[in-house]
């Protein structure tokens, strides 16, 4: 098997929960396995002096209207959650948990979970009670997640990753890496099923 | 025929380049006219509070790779200018000379000679002899475009338009609506294609 695909997201980025529900599939289609990076958009955005699209006021109406029509465009669901950009890093930090402790497996499963809890549910994962819920729905031991995200390994170890975003040249998601190639965003989707296929173009 | 398809571009753009090489195709694919509209980009920017991605180093960095590799991906060539972005009034400004006093198609034949003299070749049409150069290779009086980019007409022409992009909450380029709906950029195409094909998705 070839090397893996390296696929960064934060749980916040509406992009990067449509691309989750397609990375595996495109990847197993090429002999590829996917590993996920959970990591903190907002730290990549101020290292590269940079806003959430969402901070513009019209860039946030067409982002907001683009986010549903994308999500449609991939037969996805979509509800964006009240509270939006929402933090993060206590849902990065279970996903860094599970990742380290369990497998990279259920560390995926989790993502999955928690990017379709907050943008088909709306569920507010940056409230404890809420994440608390989330993990306990999905079969985690919901003290001991939240335990982890206040953990200062955990906390350590995601800034890890924000590091290596940020030092990666990331100043967005979903970051998408094939053969050390970089694609930024759920529109690669083409470019990168072509690189896989053929190689580079 | 349905309502045409409306194309809003700036000639330093490098995705509005390679959307001017596939949208007459894939409007005709589905029945539709094309309309171009030559605007200012960095009008729009500075009426939304954008920067260019372009003026941050890193964002730079990856927007020069995936210029070259999205024009690769649509079988195109790119070469990017040595002054880059380019000022582009007076093209544009040709433009609206061509399109109002001759024909539309007059100007989307200005229109692609201008988009492959900037990204193939790397003219730099910002600078007058090279631009009256351009005119006269396609077949313009060259001092004829050279007074209607100074002409006072041409530039509330052009005005108007930025106007235009400005009121219809543009804030990027290409911009591209389709009855009434807004896709901004060239990797839109897929979702512009469905569109065209069933309708609102």
């Amino acid at each position: 098997m070839s090397s893996p695909i390296h696929f960064w997201f934060d749980f916040s980025s509406p992009y990067s929960y449509i691309v989750d529900e397609w990375i595996d599939a495109l990847a197993a289609r090429h002999g590829r396995a996917v590993e996920r990076h959970a990591m903190l958009l907002g730290v990549t955005f101020q290292a590269a002096e940079l806003k959430s699209p969402v901070a513009y006021p019209l860039k946030r109406e067409y982002s907001l209207r683009d986010f549903a029509r994308s999500a449609r465009f991939q037969g996805l669901q979509i509800r964006m959650p009240s509270n939006f950009p929402l933090p993060t890093q206590n849902a990065a930090r279970v996903f860094w948990w599970q990742h380290d402790t369990v497998s990279p497996q259920a560390a995926a499963a989790w993502a999955r979970a928690a990017f379709r809890a907050v943008f088909t549910r709306g569920v507010l994962i940056n409230e404890a009670p809420a994440l608390k819920a989330l993990a306990a729905e999905n079969g985690l031991d919901a003290d001991a997640a939240e335990a982890a995200w206040n953990d200062p390994q955990w906390k350590a170890r995601l800034k890890a990753e924000c590091d290596a975003a940020i030092a990666g040249g990331m100043f967005g998601a979903p970051w998408i890496v094939v053969d050390g190639e970089p694609f930024w965003g759920n529109d690669r989707k083409a470019q990168i099923e072509r690189w896989l296929a053929e190689g580079p173009f």
